[in-house]
């Protein structure tokens, strides 16, 4: 890790901490925030934790106009005997790293990253809400801030690290939600930006979501955009479906994100036995499966809701109800595994949590 | 056009002008620029030039983190009896809302936006360089302010326009530049957003350029992200090839930029009676027009350069050089005619020129 010294301010006026029932998500922010900045020739430097404050940047600054820009998303979770936890920073810090390679901006020290979001979130620490299901969400991310409107990667850059406490993602526990198989739009392509969280991947995915919130339906099941047929992701979460006892979800083909959920979700299910398979999967096989009576799962994987099942599927024209529009037997146990270790009710077998001193 | 009327706050410390020599690609930004703000429920509202000024936005603002923008380019020309002209605004409006469509960004009055754009130039006429080949470039662009982690479209945003002095975008006249026809990066695909002019396109195109950047190309020519043999674009230009005494140019076909200069070329060929088609064009196809020797010509078209030559062509691990690495005749005779029309030296007869009063 880079000999880094971070600089800390504090806030002098503290703001009121939100009720937990209150709670939303993404909507509430910290006292403080931590901020870095790259500039070409002295690389990242001046690490400091500042009064949570606006970003003043030129109207020329190029995230504005190229969207060169990457983010992270993490959870921390305070445990009854006052511990914080985190669930695997280092794999949030590896992908940040692999979304800066793809969209040009420099790496950052992963080591470092981590000692500065512990450090973060100890100085916030009386944000993190301790209600069941709330946790305190955290917001890595780089942006491009040279005023210039050439096309070209930026010479300067801010990281910066936001902290929001948020509410249980199903107010009322987990619970199955309807999904619309997206024929129009795609989110991605191989040779595009698919593995990379930028900010682009988001804003194109809005008009499909806007269309199928409409109709009724929450999230969209994104096809593959060269043959429009094999299942990518659901929303902005990954996939995974249950098949005649079998577990089966879309390999790491190039333009679907790598889930830190995901791959902890594919650990659990080898540890446990149960056949997992990361292949591709078309759209056809699903609608036969659910045909033959042997679709017995699907549910979607992610950060903000960990596991989120989907009760209803609409393609061609129809309505498919998965497991009886339920919460499924295995969705409940994989839910109920990883939230328990994330925070830190259960024993970690694994090795994933990392303690805030 | 609704009836909006814009508060103009001018600047009490004006900047230096750069000297025309010195002028680069967007780099110097004028005295003012134009702000409007959208609420929902309020619309858009309060329209104001304001001295050019940093951007006060929350470390949360949606723009940072989801790449919900989009933006435009276009030029004005001050005449040798002191007119300003613009070339095509109505375009560049429409083409704006389109944008906005895609990205589930509200609509702006086309009308009222050309106004605008209008009186800020009005406001800052003296920056209109006016040394040979030199332009006022102008940026409108929205971006997403609301202070919020979901993924959802914004519930306010910003339409900003600024200017910026630029010079000649060939510093020695038009030449030829080198481009290597990119095989692992893709631009966009059908169903996604390469039709629009939002940040996601650029940051995604950053990498392929820096690849070929460092094995010595200026820009890559895109092929499509499905069969990967179809020609797309170059870097952020339109192309047209002629082959044969044809000119062809690849059909607006859901993932390409529909671009000005590329529509008003089209017109103009018509307009000579050259031969020119829209449709498909594979990568083989012009493979083999060089090696049969009917390669005349390839050039780039865009705001920024208007046309840019293509003097030699990386593929298939084969260097094609076109028309001896020389400037076509015709690619000259479009720069000439189009940059004559532009400035006004030349008779506009397409009703293509809107002057500023």
């Amino acid at each position: 890790m880079k000999d880094y010294t971070i600089d800390i301010t504090l806030s002098e006026a503290r703001k009121e901490k939100p009720v937990a029932e209150q709670l939303q998500f993404g909507k509430t922010f910290t006292d403080h925030m931590f901020i870095m900045d790259y500039t070409e020739g002295k690389g990242w430097h001046d690490p400091r934790i500042v009064p949570y404050q606006p970003l003043i940047l030129d109207p020329a600054a190029m995230v504005f106009h190229y969207g060169q820009s990457v983010f992270e998303g993490l959870k921390a979770y305070l445990t009854k005997d006052e511990a914080i936890l985190l669930f695997r920073p280092d794999k949030n810090m590896e992908r940040l790293n692999r979304s800066n390679d793809r969209l040009c901006i420099p790496r950052i020290d992963e080591e470092f990253a981590i000692e500065a979001l512990k450090q973060l979130i100890s100085v916030d620490r009386d944000w993190i809400p301790t209600a069941e299901g709330t946790s305190l969400y955290i917001r890595p991310f780089v942006i491009s801030t040279e005023p210039f409107l050439g096309v070209a990667p930026s010479s300067r850059y801010q990281f910066i690290i936001i902290l929001s406490p948020v509410g249980s993602y199903y107010k009322e526990g987990i619970h199955p939600v309807k999904i619309a198989v997206e024929s129009e739009f795609v989110r991605a392509v191989l040779g595009g930006t698919g593995t990379a969280k930028t900010g682009g991947n988001y804003a194109a995915s809005l008009k499909a979501q806007q269309v199928s919130n409409l109709k009724g339906y929450s999230q969209v099941l994104w096809l593959d955009g060269v043959e429009r047929k094999y299942i990518e992701e659901v929303g902005s979460m990954n996939i995974f479906f249950k098949i005649n006892g079998e577990v089966i979800t879309p390999s790491l083909n190039g333009s679907i994100l790598e889930g830190v959920t995901r791959n902890s979700i594919i650990s659990l299910l080898k540890h446990w036995d149960i056949p997992i398979v990361e292949r591709r999967i078309s759209i056809d096989e699903v609608y036969e499966a659910y045909k033959e009576g042997v679709l017995e799962e699907a549910f979607g994987t992610g950060t903000a809701a960990v596991i989120s099942p989907i009760g209803e599927l609409f393609m061609k024209e129809e309505k498919l109800i998965i497991n009886n529009s339920q919460t499924g037997e295995l969705s409940k146990k994989l839910y109920d595994t990883l939230t328990g270790i994330q925070t830190g009710k259960d024993i970690d077998s694994f090795g994933w949590v990392v303690k805030v001193n």
